[in-house]
């Protein structure tokens, strides 16, 4: 339930790293892109397949080393329903590898059609009699700025299937201050707010410490992600921005508890794109230089805290 | 461009209504789903071939009568692949029959990330050589929560290919006040703040006194639509929240300009489920109870102007 199975994993591998999955077309290794081209021409689907192909190849390569995946939606809705149905085959790959799955889709709606998004996500349709399984990740990221309604049906299906969400506080980007760093009525950022908001949306903590009910907290700002582990001592923190956005060890020592959990780091451009980086320009190996990218991603962090 | 031939079809028809489409399975006819049910069982397939149809007929029935569609992009990926296969299916057979076609999917992300939910929806996904048109709606719903750089990828892709997107403002739920009644710096409402950025980010308004970038403001909060009208005299307003929620035409007339353009409302429920108000309970003349459903809401609305 919530976050144990992350937690779980964590342990097991020593690892705090979550692999994103973003499987835009400049980060696919050509060797894996010229061969559904062969098949296919420039299209969509060959822009599937290859992210699909891509996307399994990375979770073989890291699967023993790192916690969980994080799969970013716009990057298979890019290439339609083509791109959707890798999303799902890369999702099921990856829960068979026992990982962990968080779906990052930042969905947000008023609350039936938020209650649709989580169906989606973690949870099940009703169709005539049955209840029926659909994209099947653990866990989804969603967008608090329709309130408590928009954001209590990812809570209700995570609730009752063993799931979790991880709602935005303060997001990595560099206009995140425009509107998350506003004072609002009491003098405090609005992120503060919202992050007293997510708090409390979880309920009582499980055995782990932490409700089903995570943040997601940009590396790129360290100062908000030391004030915030202090403001929500219940909530288990996603902190993306490592590596190619900027973000150190340093700055995400942090976002941790006191016995070195409660939070998971995410890097997705600097594991995925490795090959580049060690100049292997077809991504001929690209597996092993994801690995080491994953090895030296967790020792970093590890030894920060 | 922009919202120009919205303005037009609103015009050419007399109508400032915009048709929902949220086929969740508990809004789709009998009469449709046991065909489907027949031939699939009950699965997510029987799912989204029953949305689709609904929704086709939903088009046949008044697409000479309002101006857009709005697919709510929950109530397919709910159904998983097939349902996204279903809404390619839906916006396409919208666009032949000439209507205008607003996705309302509420995305936003980081700016790479923003990029590529732009692409899906409104632009073209780059893949070898080839620029490959998507799901190809004509406008988005985007989440402002991020800040600029992450809208102004949907702003981009706007100009680039023709399109639109509407930035929620104040949104029709309940709990929308949580965040967005907020008090800000300088003691206006968070949501006014956002209001003014909105009305910046499309930068010059074309032809139609509109820029690309339009909100998203419920009938809901008659008041706050009335005060928005007057802090965003370039931005198009998406005005959902009439029928169903709650909002009646005096609420929505202040969202109008002094030549009742500048806004669409938008109605799902009242007008996809008339055939239930009608005691229909099968739905087998769902279409005509629809037709009816859509002109009353014309001239409910054209009243109030």
């Amino acid at each position: 339930m919530s976050f144990q199975r992350l937690a779980e994993e964590i342990k097991r591998k020593n690892n705090r790293t979550v692999m994103g999955l973003d499987p835009d077309f400049k980060f696919i290794p050509p060797c894996i892109y010229d061969k559904q081209h062969a098949l296919y021409g420039d299209t969509l689907e060959a822009g599937a397949a290859a992210a699909l192909e891509f996307c399994l190849g990375l979770i073989d390569a890291a699967a023993d080393l790192v916690a969980a995946v994080k799969p970013q939606s716009a990057y298979f809705e890019q290439y339609g329903v083509y791109g959707m149905s890798a999303l799902a085959a890369v999702i099921d790959a990856a829960k068979k590898a026992g990982l962990y799955v968080i779906l990052d889709a930042k969905r947000g709606d008023i609350g039936t059609t938020s209650a649709a998004y989580a169906s989606a996500a973690i949870g099940r349709t009703a169709v005539g009699g049955a209840s029926l399984p659909v994209f099947g990740a653990d866990c989804v990221t969603v967008n608090p700025y329709l309130g408590s309604d928009g954001v209590m049906p990812f809570v209700d299906a995570a609730k009752k299937y063993g799931g979790a969400c991880f709602a935005l506080v303060k997001t990595s980007n560099k206009s995140s201050d425009e509107f998350q760093n506003l004072r609002v009525d009491g003098g405090e950022p609005l992120y503060i707010r919202v992050a007293r908001m997510v708090e409390t949306w979880g309920g009582v903590p499980d055995g782990s410490g932490y409700t089903c009910v995570g943040a997601v907290i940009g590396a790129t700002y360290p100062r908000e992600l030391a004030q915030l582990r202090g403001v929500m001592p219940h909530t288990f923190f996603l902190v993306p921005g490592y590596g190619a956005q900027g973000g150190g060890a340093a700055d995400v020592a942090a976002a941790f508890d006191k016995n070195g959990g409660g939070a998971v780091v995410n890097a997705s451009r600097s594991l995925m794109c490795a090959y580049k980086s060690a100049g292997d320009e077809r991504g001929d190996n690209y597996k092993s230089h994801t690995r080491a990218a994953v090895t030296a991603m967790r020792d970093d962090i590890n030894s920060a805290l």
